[in-house]
């Protein structure tokens, strides 16, 4: 939530990445004059080879648009909170749960996230994936799986292969 | 703002458009259970051969995402009011008009619309322009300019090139 507020500059260019990407997640989708940030910088929030930029958020805005990109084989943290996700595929593929159900992504596909909602994005093995999520500006934190939690998520066997990436 | 409500389906998948287009605006993006719906049934909005399609609108949303698709050598309304437009270009390519200033846009750039500025987006004349934008689910009606307005606009050659497409 330290983000700067996005600026009133009315056109912000997108910089594809390099052709040739080295691996080293630097490769990820940008634009000017947004920072590329680490998603959460928390050790209670496992997650890997997961980057967040703040595309849209201004006090005279009441939703706010980020982009989070997952980088091949990576996956976002495990988690739930009150407030939806709105979410838009922008870029490569992979899966995500929702609930108690796994889900193949891709392009452009939207995903709900409804309030409560276990989920987590992982990116295919040989894909990154990049997508848009709008949340509202004022919001709850979210909050990671107790033991008790994990061990109900575990306990069918397709969203276990999933959480261990398989 | 009819639209009906975006249903809690966790997952809606993206239609890419087949791929020879007929040319008629059926080849717009689309996506499972969102309606294609003409944008503007409004005489006294001036427009060209765009689309609206609402992506995400729920009652526990503070923002809403729509997709407009402008077809080639379309445009949108000159317009503006006191909401801010966050816009993502999602596909092709054109221009827009930002207050005093005529933009070149393409794939993944970044338009902010501020409050009470005239705008318009036009589509390249052989290549669609699609894009996500971002508005508050709660917002004021658009206002068109009245004779003085476009006056003023007209004033300025750049800007009257616009207008009239060139």
């Amino acid at each position: 939530m330290s983000d700067p507020q996005t600026k009133d500059t009315p056109i912000r260019r997108f910089v594809p990445p390099p052709r040739a990407g080295g691996g080293d997640g630097s490769a990820a989708y940008r634009w000017e004059a947004v920072d590329l940030l680490a998603y959460k910088a928390d050790a209670a929030s496992p997650h890997r080879d997961v980057t967040r930029q703040t595309l849209f958020r201004r006090d005279d805005l009441a939703g706010e648009l980020r982009y989070f990109e997952v980088a091949p084989g990576g996956h976002s943290t495990l988690e739930r909170h009150a407030h939806v996700h709105a979410v838009l595929v922008l870029r490569g593929r992979g899966r995500c749960l929702v609930g108690d159900r796994v889900h193949p992504i891709r392009e452009h596909d939207l995903v709900t996230v409804a309030p409560r909602t276990w989920h987590q994005f992982r990116a295919a093995p040989d894909a990154p994936l990049g997508f848009l999520c709008l949340v509202d500006a004022v919001r709850d934190r979210p909050e990671t799986p107790d033991a008790r939690a994990l061990e109900v998520l575990h306990a069918d066997p397709r969203i276990a292969d999933f959480l261990v990436g398989r």
